[in-house]
């Protein structure tokens, strides 16, 4: 910043010639780092040192292009999931948005508590509390609907904590992650227990990842001609849930083949490490430990939302990459830069 | 092929340099035809006109590469289908493969009369004949060990008619379609009533689509760990069947946006197409319609394998695409190339 001042004001030839050498010779330093927001610390070097060989020609554990298939979770580990899911949140709006065409809400559990403002009350009622909310809030529309409701939620709601929009709370060394692995020939994915078409309307714009690229948990939709107009209709049924030993499901019938890199941050992914670091060749399985209460949450195998136990154990005993947020990452949000 | 010989003898610098000139021209024509195997009428130019619209800076029907989507039926689009569909006949060739193992299949239907070599004894079932034999021969192992399974008999297995692997018995107008779209910047998917699982082995090879560009009919798998090491299982339970309504299901599902392009043989396509073309901007819909009896086979409205009637009758109405095999496609499969 000071150099860049002093290179800015009225100067000299040579000055001039010595500032464009410094400068260029700053700027491809920064071109060789990929992962600036990384910490010099082992998961950084763990990292550089599975893509550099999995990418060499001649390398033992070269893979070819086509091969290299990176999955991502999404909560907790692309973006933030405290003080609750974001999707959860996205369904509590809703309520409140809808419930005007819902009379019947005020009398009835668990959207009576919600609109009182008691979130917890509402959530007593436990899974089936969370199903019918997600159900009135998710299906009942055309894909299209949908697909517009979730883009003008992610423009405009904002974090209960940060005031942040939402996208917005995503951790910039996974973004880093994803450019790197991206230039390094990955295909990268997301397998997220999360909804995939809550997730695909901006998963583009904020991750580079394009929505046949997404994994997701699903609700049956139905195929109609509406004044030979032809719909896809949210259906209030589960398809698919893509959490814990449904990831390699969903990664298989999605993707089809076997990732050889996996980044998870909770036990709910540890399946989709487990089937990715079985396979044959080099593999990378890492998890995302959040360890920060103060730039973040810290969090881990007591936790209601994102629970980290049985992982980082499995971790632990295998080998696998830990990122401990505190220490390894010395951003978290693409916002702290702009401070 | 003649000035090919002349240009090889000793020959003195000006001839030199027109042979050469010759053979760029030569060479440049065959380059800038990238269809050479569709005839110059009207499909070729139809879809010739599509492209250059929509990847024409500037053009009022411009559309990002990231948008260009285009999906494909298999059986009947892209490889042949007659008989009956190759997956049948892979399953009832692993039928015949499994017998020793189940000796009790020589007293039971619809196992019996196919051992017998009555296949239309078996097939009298109807469908639930049809799904014995599927779940018979495509559950019950992993993933992998099915994978292998179809390697070997796509490696192997004859076509009944023409001897021919079955993988050779692919379109080659329909090969240099793919190959001319994604020249264009087109993501080129399958989307077939076939099993998932039965076309991934061979169509990366076959069409240059990539296991994760395939979306099919699937039987459900289960995640498993079995003596520590993860698997997974396929059930003999149908997980979704990719046909007819449940097509633009599929391609929701699994792409996420909605194909700009879309190509058919069948009324299995019929909602596909429509799905597709109900899109905004420029949009292509096409029928391939097997009328040459010498070469492949000619069938239709009446045909129990890949009937094309309701879909014919939109086609007409809503001026798609309407592929006349004998007329339009020059040579059908590529080994009439090489005799």
């Amino acid at each position: 910043m000071k150099s860049d001042r002093a290179c800015s004001r009225p100067i000299g030839a040579v000055t001039l010639a010595l500032c464009a050498l410094v400068f260029s010779v700053a700027r491809s330093h920064a071109q060789t780092d990929p992962l600036p927001s990384w910490s010099d610390t082992a998961p950084k070097k763990a990292i550089v040192a599975f893509v550099e060989k999995v990418t060499r020609n001649g390398s033992p554990d070269f893979v070819p292009a086509a091969e290299r298939i990176a999955t991502f979770d999404n909560d907790g580990t692309l973006w933030a999931e405290q003080p609750m899911y974001f999707q959860l949140l996205f369904a509590l709006d809703r309520v409140k948005a809808l419930a005007p065409q819902h009379p019947e809400w005020k009398e009835k559990e668990p959207f009576a508590s919600l609109l009182k403002g008691d979130v917890k009350g509402a959530l007593a009622g436990g899974e089936p509390a969370v199903a019918q909310i997600v159900m009135a809030t998710h299906a009942g529309m055309t894909t299209e609907e949908f697909d517009t409701i979730v883009r003008d939620w992610a423009a405009s709601a904002r974090h209960p904590k940060t005031g942040r929009l939402y996208t917005e709370m995503v951790y910039q060394p996974m973004l880093e992650l994803l450019v790197y692995l991206r230039a390094n020939g990955f295909k990268t994915f997301i397998v997220s227990g999360g909804g995939i078409e809550f997730m695909r309307p901006w998963t583009e714009k904020v991750y580079g990842i394009p929505p046949e690229q997404v994994v997701g948990s699903s609700i049956k939709t139905k195929f109609e001609l509406r004044d030979g107009k032809p719909v896809l209709v949210r259906l209030p049924e589960v398809n698919f849930v893509d959490d814990k030993a449904g990831k390699p499901v969903g990664i298989h019938q999605h993707i089809g083949r076997r990732p050889i890199a996996a980044f998870g941050n909770s036990d709910g992914d540890l399946q989709m490490l487990q089937w990715t670091a079985a396979g044959s060749g080099a593999r990378f399985a890492l998890l995302v430990h959040h360890t920060d209460a103060d730039r973040e949450w810290a969090y881990d195998r007591q936790s209601s939302i994102g629970r980290l136990d049985a992982a980082l154990d499995e971790a632990q005993a295998k080998g696998w990459t830990v990122v401990d947020m505190k220490k390894d990452w010395n951003i978290i949000y693409p916002f702290e830069k702009q401070q």
